[in-house]
């Protein structure tokens, strides 16, 4: 789910909401209690509802001492300006997707997704061991904030299509709701990127306005309905590997804690981590029986000459992006070496294997 | 990692331990300490230092309330007598594999891994979402004992051969070491399984007693220096994919904590099963690397002779196994009907975005 520049300038709206509200916090007694900035719609599935189960764990574990409330996307601030509340103390969590801060550097893309970009095992190894978390605490700490990975959807799917895409051809001239590096991309390829805000995409492939669109999968997808106008489904998620979603502090915030309760968010958010993708994958193999299935959805993965044309033209994006700056730059050098050595191993395991098991249960039913 | 029957026959002897030692646990005021029996050698990269990594986090959230102390194997207890001690209440956590209790019910073994089974994360989404955990806690009930995932090395590779394997002629006929339902596949298909403890299958290798043995993945494998004796080096790990590590505590201690407490162990093997599989894919990477450099290891794929064979094999050793009992057969129907849905994800997210992104970087350079 990539957000067009209509989303960004439309804010709340483009979620569906009317108008932020200021709440107001109860005070206990011995305990703290922190605000989280959800970015999301109160349960909003898979999403909205990670940040509830995350606020709650942390509330569980203290016994209540630090008692998390989450405020949904437009209760405190817009969704797009948690990163700001938390980084001026008008909130003391967030929980959002670091690749909507992308205006304050271009670096942040790096803590989300790129296009053929780290998978999600891919990626939290990067970030807890290959150096990602400490060049990420440097980037945040600029905004006085210190942020964790705290789950990932999986990899994306390719989107939703009027018509059967059978060539590169057949992609040129087509007109595709995406936002982000990926709607640079296809523009690039000649697609056309669309900007349409999420709350309306459903309407703009029924009217024929957009010929597809991205969302996020089967099970995000299925809810908003797009099986009900668009028959052909494409796969991979090219330009949304990982989409880790993250949770960040305010810097004094944390400083101010004591070593448990540090080590009760830090451990919370690497629970996210592995429960998140988890819940999604449970849930969208379920969704896509079903689309399949009654909703009469034809399955197709984008053909080879589409995907390496993406993909020769998204690692020149990414590039392009990452000379902007000389931080986003060691951000960008740090990540495709890991990049790299990382495919190998991704190649000879979870791909072969994964290959392995669909050529027996596939060729002998 | 298959365990042989020598390796069971064997218990500490097999990793290494000259006998096992009792130790008295400390006792302070307004502290407890819990006893956690590992099924690992002290320091063990990746499986012993996640027992104490986990353990640690127990400590340190509770600010040492809940004090974990950590018995290596054979300190409390030989290895694969992890289970018993916590059920009789020897000890009150243990740290190992359930597989290695497949003596007491061959079920054990789903919620470790099957050959052509569960991925990493399918197995997550399995027992969080889709019913795992409630028949796993119905079985370990039994013992009284509640257990938990807490980690897995990633899929594992194939193996290491002396020679070439260039079709399933080839195969049949050589002397392998694998253990569990791998080995009884590979002695279907023509293999021999031979039976070497753990501790002597490097000098096997060397020696030629053997032709080929399984071990884990490349960080694994190199410290055992196979490298050094053995030049082809196989995959996938068909015979395991997920391989998951689990933490069992004794069902009276666990009812004796506190909400807070039992959250805090629950979310910690959650965030152990997060990070566990990072640590395992940063180190395989680095380590792939250099097996392929200086030490001119041959990274070679099994053909597909060879895996259509053992794929028909493995699901038929896999469903005779299911056959024995009535309760192992309704966890095997749990785990194949989520095998069937969460494989059409896997196979549209996951393997279609690896497979997409090898041959755009593959082919591009």
């Amino acid at each position: 789910m990539t957000l067009t520049r209509k989303d960004f300038l439309r804010g709340t709206a483009a979620l569906g909401i009317a108008a932020p509200a200021l709440a107001t916090p109860a005070i206990a007694q011995n305990r703290r209690e922190l605000k989280m900035a959800s970015a999301w719609v109160k349960n909003f599935p898979g999403f909205g509802t990670a940040a509830e189960r995350f606020a709650k764990r942390i509330t569980d574990m203290t016994d209540g001492g630090l008692s998390v409330r989450v405020y949904a996307a437009g209760e405190l601030v817009p969704p797009f300006e948690v990163h700001d509340a938390v980084s001026t103390g008008a909130a003391d969590l967030y929980h959002g997707v670091e690749f909507w801060w992308q205006g304050k550097s271009p670096a942040f893309n790096f803590f989300t997704t790129t296009p053929f970009g780290l998978t999600p095992v891919e990626m939290k190894s990067w970030v807890y061991y290959g150096g990602g978390q400490e060049l990420w605490d440097e980037l945040a700490a600029n905004y006085n904030v210190k942020s964790f990975l705290v789950g990932n959807p999986g990899v994306q799917m390719g989107g939703w299509f009027r018509k059967e895409i059978n060539s590169l051809e057949d992609f040129k001239g087509i007109r595709m709701r995406m936002g982000g590096f990926g709607g640079e991309v296809i523009s690039r390829v000649g697609a056309t990127a669309a900007s349409i805000p999420g709350s309306e995409v459903f309407q703009a492939l029924q009217s024929g306005t957009i010929d597809a669109t991205e969302w996020v999968g089967p099970w995000n997808d299925a809810a908003k309905g797009f099986q009900q106008v668009a028959k052909f489904y494409y796969y991979p998620g090219w330009h949304e590997p990982s989409s880790n979603v993250s949770a960040g502090i305010n810097l004094d915030v944390w400083n101010s804690l004591s070593n448990s309760e540090q080590e009760i968010i830090r451990i919370a958010a690497r629970a996210e981590n592995d429960d998140m993708q988890a819940e999604f994958h449970a849930n969208n193999g379920a969704s896509l029986a079903r689309l399949q299935g009654n909703d009469g959805v034809k399955l197709r993965r984008y053909g080879d000459d589409i995907l390496m044309a993406l993909g020769k033209v998204s690692r020149e994006v990414v590039r392009e992006a990452a000379e902007k700056d000389a931080f986003t730059k060691k951000v960008y050098d740090s990540y495709m070496a890991f990049h790299a050595d990382a495919r190998t191993t991704t190649e000879t395991s979870d791909l072969a294997f994964a290959q392995a098991r669909a050529m027996v249960f596939n060729q002998q039913g």
